[in-house]
């Protein structure tokens, strides 16, 4: 059966509605031109974030009319949809969070093609340059918002999860809503999700106006991690480092709910960082949390970071189990750290500068059979570095699993093989294993065909 | 166990911020005087609002030592609690929704006791007088917005039911808040909360600020059904009739979700007064909705109306069965209607003044035994009389159920005796009957004793 | 040649925009019945803002045909005018401040007739009876903002005044302006308008939003005192006496500018009620100040009140001559020991409950002929009994200037005879000659015609 | 004697607040490299704007100590200021606009510095990349309001002109401001501090927020024109055409007061503008006003340019004698032509695009000996290539009246030569001597020394 669709013409705000006839130039060419796959792929990925389809592949095949242009008009410009899926639509009319994130699209992806590509100003193949460019790209999204109060509680975790942790995800959120706290996601529906509804509420019940609900993504991504419309601030970085680099350096503590390989990634890559000797002093709170039944979940992951990072990783985070509003105290007083130490070191509150990220965790990893087959997996090296080299291994994972490319790569020349340390490897397929058992690989229903093929 | 209990002081917003010398003298005597005992207990509901407690006798037994004075401050009163439910705290701060709350309680039972009871502008003997009086509360309390747009959807339903329904009754919330429409409802958990917090999703992603959400109660049964902190605009009736000429004077629509015997008296309280001659040309959308599963229940109510008040009182609503974006569809649909005929008629907006509320139906009704045994349920009568008297029999039920007045008077001389034609009779004894089998008379688990009894 | 006039019809904002119908009902009586002449003659003199005249029986005159009628409508109530002095129009459409000041004669002429007067909760014949009343008709006015930095600086003087105090007058307005504070006037234009301006200009430099510019003024004086489209906060007091408390329980601190009779009653009846024994620890900034032209003309002031009422009364003011910028710092500096002082006393920052009122000051004073030639000037009484008679004299003068039936009684029965000790008539005698001699007394280009006669 | 002076820290707003470590680091080699004489002499002018020295030279000399430094701090920058103008500050704390002023200067210098000058996206050699960059300058200031209804009005004028025409430009901004419109001028005092203060009177009494008073002001004038604090919208262009082709695209309309040589250049580049082909049928109104003194000025006004540029410049432009209220209602009137136009033609309404500007009008011109000499002043081209070589002229009088390089260079090599046509330099003649007359060369009080000579 066709899906709905519905044509549709709508208008900016913000920075895109006051633009020079050169800037309105530049954008018809994006809309006809070579930027042009990039913003249809993405922009249908937006418009397909209230349903449950999270493959991109899949999501581009459903909607083939799908059209957007870009109609330049007395106060700038406006962008005409045709064949656009029916859900982002209330009675004919586009939901007003989905328009936003429409334009976010075009915003992000226009300023880093124009402004970040081979501007001089911004050396991406340095480590400064990396981080000014992300910087450069946040500011003019516009969520860096200079505050006297520290705030932002990055969520992490599956974006397919059972209800059970799902449910638990939205009262972690609504008792970090309850304290005042902003939400930052990933995106997508699951444990991104749930702590942007949950911290809804709470805002509301301490009538907390104008609270922010960041979302992070990237294009590679979106597809799979459609934006909820809560989202009340949109980012989409060029590439997974940078939007990882977006977290980190956006959040004044991180929560990681149970799932899957990309939490399991983004847990490697956030290690790494910490564990750089540069970043011993920085406080930087993390907790891992989940209901009663993600119990055994965290012991194992717990399990692998003390058999292959160990214990001075362990010292970075804390896992509580099945006590949201605990969750939310110790947060409060994590970032409470936060703010004192910035504080005294004359710091930003609203980026954080001080942290070093060493150019491995900056590079786009493009996870090859090439790629995968000769990453450093072993012991004798420091643990961040360790930590950096794992962290493409799950990306690795993630991409074979849920992006187009990796999907296509594997679907020709069969599962990435990955070489290391048998210690190491041994590790890494407990923890694979657990995730395909728990179906924590893809949704549920679906039979999982591994991706991978770990070569001791 | 003792519960949890803290100690506060809380601060006014809003008109107590401003008082006279005189008016802070009265406050204090309010808070020694005879209406201290019915401010205690309505500030001790309104705080008592996360739990699941519904009972208002064990909820005062639950805190003997709570206790709330005013204290005269520079600017106005402040509040002393003693021994508070510590749920309304979060880390020791009062949730703000709630804060507001225990000041909505004590500005209206203060308006109602200094300004409406005797005063002589008010005379509560007649249908005029008395609905002066309701909308002199309702303005005191800020609810009344002038506006050029409708969009107020009082929801009714049980308090206590299925998840199911109570999630259905949250999609209902969620589809007219996209269309951004407002929620009233009658406080407390169940069909009272869904659509509230349904709508507050829709509204955020609507990016609506400002979105009203409208609880109105009276003490007799705030305890049993305490307003969530989502609500933003709290009123206090002085009783049940003038609560619920509130709801059918300010509501735009009105949807009905599957409840119990407070529902089944919302309904003919309506019907009584749509079928009033007078109001037979008078536009009032009512949408009677559940899940598949509500389907047989709302059947049922379809059958008992048909034959007690026959077919124009079926024509006065719809029932939709699992169809939120339909239910929100026609409710728009048919706020449009109310808008237009209120712009013909110049009429207001905000307050309903053309509907011709019958003294039947604003007299407050005491269920004793006596009262209860003199109802006329006979069929010879025009249909909106038999809908007055029909909706005091589930009153009293209601009252029989949950009420600490009506527990007492069963408890104490047994069930209530309903007597009427046998033809009504025994459509009530099916309804009831039902009720009981779908336990929509009290809380899951407890075992229903009926406070009534039916007398052919 | 007759005036310009034009016909319209606008709505309201605020308290008047949500109206029961039984209030609708008493608004059209109003617009027919007995207060339909105040309210007519106040609206005209609220139209006639912009222009010169300041005579009310000549600008009834000149609009015999004005006219203002209640029209009902869907929400609430319309005004239609006809006949309208055209000044309080741009291009057709009436100066959005006019409409709000026609709309807060109504407001408070109705709320004084039906909620004040023959209202038993207001005892009129008592202090506190009064004291309350002026508080409930600020408080219903929406001019009693609950606040943490007392800010109002009210500014008396005269209405009609040379140039160079006009000036002056604006300059101490912009430094007050400037240092954040809010001006309240008795409305009309020359030192009332004058601080204004310069306190809209010092705010705009200050990027102040939502600064006070109060105006209060009553029935009698506002044709000759019509308030400046600036004042964003309009009362009208039933009578000068209530508009004198209000005043002085409003202010911060006063700023007195050279001005005529009028001022010269508000000096003395503020002095009085400062000289009571009971205010003796108040602190309350009192200004005398002007250009270097009206250095004599506040010697000869200071030496008529050091004749009169004493040292002790001198204590109670401070001359500052052509200094603006030193006047508003030792205005703020003596609000800063006003805000101690209230805070230390527990009182509210927005009402000076604490200043002792005599019932002296706030009985209505009809200067009649008899009433005039019976005022007990002699010393031997305290010196605030004395500045109660003082008062009532120059009150008398100022009714036979320029009020309607002060005018008509001199007219019919010759000027007004004042008697007293000689020492004291002397130092009258003296300072109306000079009022007279500086054209103080009437418009410049006039002569002065006296209205009173001193009998030794 | 030396002028009184303050040192202070203050904080920025807006697109200061947050920035990244490389702009920090740029901001402060800013504050020690090469731009910092332009940045001092510019903050300086700014902080001198309350005082009547108009003279950039005298300013620096009489402020030989005050510094200013960038502080790089936790969120952003600071500025630290010593010896600053104490006229400045209100009891030592800087005057909130002005404070904005001097971020304001910045914030332009550096983006014109780092983003503009060398930029290869802004082709300055190209009218279409001066445009651009113009564009970008504003749009960076935050100037660019997209708007559904035009309303900015540009004065222009003598910022040293009688007190009469100091009042009848304040009438005028009074009349404006009633009918909603905002103000943009050159900033100074005169004809450009009137209009704002007339219009923020004019706002208030229509309960106005959010009003535009604009000023555009660049480093060559700026010290002998400081901007008024009631500016709250300021932006320096790098040089005087800039300036002028962003107050033609920015106005939707501009009125002429009297003033002197800086006048007659800018009607006479706005004249060369309109009277380009290309623009033939684009609305553009413009209006010269000024008291009934003003008369005869703006008759030889008029005969110059009917004997100049004939009876098609004159066409251009309306001359009203003393009538404010009539500007303002042509001025609505045209700028309703002016929304019609760009609705028709789908152009922005915030910036005129349509409006050819040709190279002559945009080159920076440097007046020195040699290029005043060569001015092509003869009658054998179109009118609006004679009207571009007549604007320098101009232009070069204003340079050596009151800006520093053209002072000195007068002063060194005496006046300028001015050749051309008998016919045009008799005109100019009349019109400069006229101008000496009147005293509208210079500050009253001082004899004018002529720094031109014509040479026919």
């Amino acid at each position: 059966m066709r899906p709905a669709v519905v044509d549709a013409v709508i208008s900016p705000k913000g920075s895109l509605s006051v633009l020079s006839r050169a800037e309105v130039g530049k954008l018809l060419d994006a809309s006809q031109g070579e930027l042009y796959r990039l913003f249809r792929s993405c922009t249908l990925a937006v418009l397909n974030s209230g349903t449950d389809l999270d493959d991109g592949k899949e999501l581009l095949e459903r909607y083939p009319d799908f059209d957007i242009r870009v109609v330049p008009v007395q106060r700038g410009v406006q962008l005409a949809l045709r064949n656009a899926p029916a859900e982002a639509f209330v009675d004919g009319e586009m939901i007003q969070g989905i328009r936003e994130h429409v334009f976010a699209v075009l915003r992000d992806i226009l300023y880093v093609s124009e402004r970040i590509i081979g501007n001089p100003a911004f050396d991406l193949d340095t480590s400064e340059g990396t981080t000014d460019a992300v910087f450069h790209i946040l500011r003019n999204a516009g969520v860096l918002r200079p505050t006297t109060q520290p705030r932002l509680v990055v969520c992490w975790g599956g974006h397919s999860i059972p209800r059970e942790e799902y449910d638990y995800s939205k009262e972690v959120g609504y008792q970090l809503g309850l304290r005042g706290m902003d939400i930052g996601t990933g995106c997508g529906p699951g444990a991104m999700k749930g702590p942007m509804k949950g911290a809804t509420i709470g805002h509301a019940k301490q009538r907390i106006v104008g609270g922010q609900y960041l979302g992070i993504t990237e294009p590679g991504i979106i597809a799979a991690e459609a934006p909820n419309p809560i989202v009340n601030a949109l980012v989409i970085m060029p590439d997974i480092e940078k939007r990882l680099e977006a977290f980190v350096r956006l959040a004044h503590g991180i929560v990681v709910f149970p799932g899957g390989v990309g939490t399991m990634e983004e847990i490697l890559y956030l290690l790494g960082i910490l564990l750089h000797p540069d970043n011993a002093e920085i406080p930087f709170p993390l907790i891992l949390t989940g209901p009663t039944s993600a119990r055994d979940y965290f012991a194992r992951i717990d399990a692998f970071i003390a058999d292959t990072l160990g214990a001075s990783a362990q010292r970075r985070y804390r896992i509580i189990i099945d006590d949201p509003p605990q969750v939310a105290r110790e947060m409060r007083a994590g970032i409470e750290r936060v703010r004192a130490f910035r504080a005294r070191r004359n710091d930003a509150y609203h980026f954080n500068w001080m942290l070093k990220i060493d150019r491995d965790f900056q590079q786009p990893f493009v996870p090859t059979h090439e790629s995968m087959a000769t990453l450093d997996l072993h012991k004798d090296q420091p643990p961040d570095r360790l930590a950096a080299h794992l962290r493409r291994a799950f990306s690795g994972v993630v991409a074979g699993n849920v992006k187009e490319d990796g999907i296509r790569a594997v679907e020709t020349h069969g599962p990435f093989e990955i070489r290391g340390d048998g210690e190491i490897l041994a590790a890494m397929d407990m923890l694979l294993a657990d995730f395909v058992a728990q179906q924590r690989m893809k949704l549920p229903g679906k039979r999982y065909e591994p991706c991978y093929r770990l070569v001791r």
